[in-house]
């Protein structure tokens, strides 16, 4: 079974970035016992990217042969149609995560342009939301 | 540790209403299936009912001493503001569930009053839904 | 062939309440006279409550079975999405009734969260709009 | 006692047109059956125009005379301000009927300009909102 | 003179809930202390509901006999058009207290459904809200 | 100098129409004392119509050789954009009246889609309107 | 008979100020010329300010004596409850004007505050709109 | 091949209304040179009116005959419903065309109530929209 | 305890301004009652002012020293941010009053831009809104 | 004579992505038709990109010396003011064009923020929108 | 070279006024620090009032003669046309100030009614702010 | 002192844009003369893309290491969640600058999603914009 984690814009910088939001742990550091947890059982891929373009990109890439995509898209979430046509476009299913609960916060971020499009949605429990997606996929 | 399920208005009627959203599995099946799952490792208790006060009421007799509660409000979801203020005045933690990916379906489902008091939010998984609430409480 | 007519909130003051606006008859006398009228032809029952939760569990009771609902849903009607989902999870085909034109009075009244799932919708005639009710499920 | 049957726009074409939402049978057929079961006792008359202006000029010829229009004013419903002030400024009482159920449509479809100035609304009971017009105004 | 005072829903949690928006004094201790104040003077009962049905069926008890009514009606001020139909439906008048200054917390706590029908709004004063309440119907 | 009076929807009924709104004065009655009023110095001519594209052909026949054209749009005042466009296309200023003073009327009735395309805008004097609007024009 | 002109805020500034909306003209001299015109049959003072609560004093002082005050309220007309209040609680007519079609200007130009209070609206015929409110309470 | 070309509101005007936006042809002028264009291939039909009802009635007349519709619908593009639902009612496919880039014009141009029962928009291209839209349905 | 009376534009008229919404009773009267109810205990004293800019400066001169403001800002209410920021600004807690229930009137009046700086609001009461707010600030 | 057709985000997958919105045919295909349709007249070039900057770096690169531009960019149509800048800032027209008519589609497909910079807009008709442009640029 | 600094609302009490948003130092300190900076080669005079009114008077007597206004309109700029209105009616440049980043507050502290008749706008640099406005003045 | 200047989309084309909003001169003379300007004191760098994820990119790469940043986001000012999401991660102060007074320009040009992360916002004054930019980092 093959899954793989799109991380969006600023997420290159978790560990770093206002870490009362989203914590201390990098991503990198996490992708590695997520791996190690799901061993030969589930191969886990990662890319991340800051460019809209990007990931619509790898979506096509990946998107007819993955069994499954775990998409934290950031703050594309809120703005982007063309994620969502390259979701629809595809026929991996997608499950969209959230780092931080998105609805404690600004209202310009409790609206998602993909959520429409995805399999279903996972937030606010920290990086163990992309845990709970890959349980979601493997389960499908 | 303990969790209860809370279940709201007309999800008594789950195996019965719209299958071609809900699924053809009543729910006491399901939480069989669940109790079992977990065992003696979580001590899974039920509760439905269709009246927004009784399950005010619900929350605030567990509220205080369960580990963690998965909260289906139905349709409760986009309209209670009275359910939300006993989700913040109590102290367990509550992750919101949906047994449907309720941003495909009408307007007035996209927007819920709860998900700003809650945990997290997880929706769209089916049945499934509630076990990966219960995964996210579990590794809280 | 078996009707049931439900009131909402309220409705159990009329003839009581305002009765500039809902008239001066209580709604037992009326339902006397409506009852007589169709007499062994159709029964008639009869259930009013101020709780959503009720009028919820009575439609969940009754709807597998009734040939039809005759449904005022007093000021729920403007609120209630968790009376609609019951509505649509039920097999009984039910038409919305009002008693005054709730387009002639306030703008919250104007709008009906339950219209889109009933039959159809009869406003403004007094309690007539009940027998019209009844008129249009018999001649379905 | 005399009623008076006005439609609007595009229902010239019943039967004819999109027969999924609006039936098979055309009007006048509908009509004749309808002429015949009140016979007597209520005199009915027909018309059927396209035009907003001639809606208003027949509103103004009949409506300081007969005892009750039933008008289904088609999609000047929802746009014509020009028809709601005719029907104020008219003695007649009008009772507005749609064949369908309004609110199971088209968002733009959902509000009436004209509810606030007639007696009651009757829609969603197909060609038999019209005999459950005549009903309503017999009753009156 | 007999005065109710009702509480709505999570106002049974008073001194347990929030305490930096609702304070630490239990109601029923704030209750024992207004009795004595106004002793023979006025009668003071006391009914607390997380039910917004239970509510609509206590004004009715109670709304043609007593004095007037001290509503704090929690989170349905901002939803229940349901008891504003009841506050309208009797005879006593009914002062809106709230505990907290509504108009310093969130959005939707801005907006009352229930003002229009009330004789007077009185907020922000903590538990004294209440007796000021109090002294107006007094005065009245 | 040549003046056009236009008089839109149900203009027709003055007199007759609402009275407490419009006043008890037929359109024709008035329509004589003002033109023996400007007797040989202005030609006033008048044209009523329920029909909104009838009103548009009207304006289109005079408006490129009379002197000014005083507008009563009546209903068709809030929805035309035809209306509008049609004065946009003529040469002949065009003065927008209303008996009333609409702003203390229905919501609905406060914007005017053809104020933005005419010389200037006369509402709330009664037929005096008229006259007001008549002297604007010959004092340009 | 006694009316009084009141100008709003920078109408001190006519003549002045952008004269492609306002023209060339200052108002000292275009009042000399109506003074004139109406002599010993209309007693017309004049008062401007730029704080509106000096216009509010003027008309608290002025509106239980005066026939009729013609107000151009300048940039107040569409911001000001205040002065719509105190033009409400005076008994003297108050007739709104604009030198300008506020309607050919911004969006925020276009809302009146005032206009629901007032017994009528002048609006686009240039310094000549003060003409016509003194023509229109002359005839009251 | 017959398509029918329809007019509405003001179009007859063409060439002497607006020049800087419609341009300086008559519709006579362009309708024969597109005539000639297509000789014996098309036969290409006019119709224009000022009236809604009128363009309906057309509609109805041709639109279950014809092989396609070429609608500039003026100013009935942004408000008529009646139009939109003709089209709907209808079997003929209808191409919505503009003269001029109704997206450069006032907010109130950039929404069409007909464009969802078109086949397609063309807009901006002058008097050549026309022409374009003859070439979409003829490649149909 | 010294504790400030101000108030806004037009409340200068109370006892002659629309007194089926404000009473008979002027404020100079009201104030003497309220001043020897209150004797040597509380120095009331009082300012009226139609000009916002005068509220603010009082709140500046005595906003540091005094032991309690109770403001009816009027009109002002529900348009000056400007006397939010001066309430804001100094360190004497105000209480927001109005005589009327300002929910029961136009919808402009709903929305107060001050209640969120305020201690607390008080509305309805007629003149005995001043008598509470001077109770909930001498019980702080 | 040179025209530029530029595909923005998921215009890759046509042929691939939901088939019954896009037709079957890829986009290099239908390119290769009408490149030898035009020949030697018109020199048709191609570019795609899921990359808004992309999009935006190929519009200056040939924006100055192109002699029209085929825009369709896809979801950025309706997100994108840095595209319809760069449009605003080149020289070479640029049509807009959509493969489906997006005004039967969601909501959010219905605006775009592109248009109101192009020459003009043709949506519809399938890929032959595209043809379409081009003969609309040609007859320019 | 005469710069004019005029201060609005509240301004007076800066130092004194919530110093965690607008910082400790009295303006008239800071002013004296300017003034001497820029010594003979600008003169800068000063001007505060809580008055609207005499905001707008103070900038017609010096809007014709000055090299510059710098403009802290303080909670004016969210609500007043009528300043707007006499920043047009000048000749003198206006560069809008504020001593906060507006964007971090109050929503309704995000829009301005002065900026679109202003020069610039510099907001958030504390008083810095006033110095940079005058740089940018200098630098015309 | 290191500042980096950052230009988003179209601001490239600087001087041959749209000259009468952006000026005549191109960005790269302009940064020259800053440069020369703050010499040895600041050292300024040069950044501009017409991609989003490269702007966010180089704000990562230079927003743990720079004392300010000036950024003019062009387009996406008004659009992008990710920039402004960039903003708050980095830890170098970031100034937005305009060229142009953006509230002198269409409506959706009024609105910055980054203002609000952002130290201060200086706008309007050409390209002197930047050098106020620096000149209020330099002071911070």
């Amino acid at each position: 079974m093959k899954i793989a984690i799109i991380n969006g814009p600023n997420l290159n910088l978790l560990g770093v970035r206002e870490p009362s939001i989203y914590g201390n742990e990098g991503f990198e550091n996490y992708l590695k016992t997520i791996q190690a947890k799901y061993g030969d059982e589930i191969e886990i891929s990662y890319f991340q990217s800051n460019h809209e373009g990007a990931i619509i990109d790898e979506l096509h890439r990946i998107g007819f042969e993955y069994d499954g995509i775990v998409l934290n898209a950031g703050a594309y979430t809120h703005t982007s149609i063309a994620i969502a046509d390259a979701i629809s476009a595809i026929t991996t299913p997608v499950v969209e995560v959230h780092i931080s609960n998105v609805h404690k916060r600004e209202e310009f971020r409790h609206h998602s342009m993909i959520s429409r499009v995805c399999l279903g949605v996972i937030a606010g429990f920290g990086l163990d939301s992309y845990r709970l997606a890959i349980e979601a996929l493997k389960n499908k």
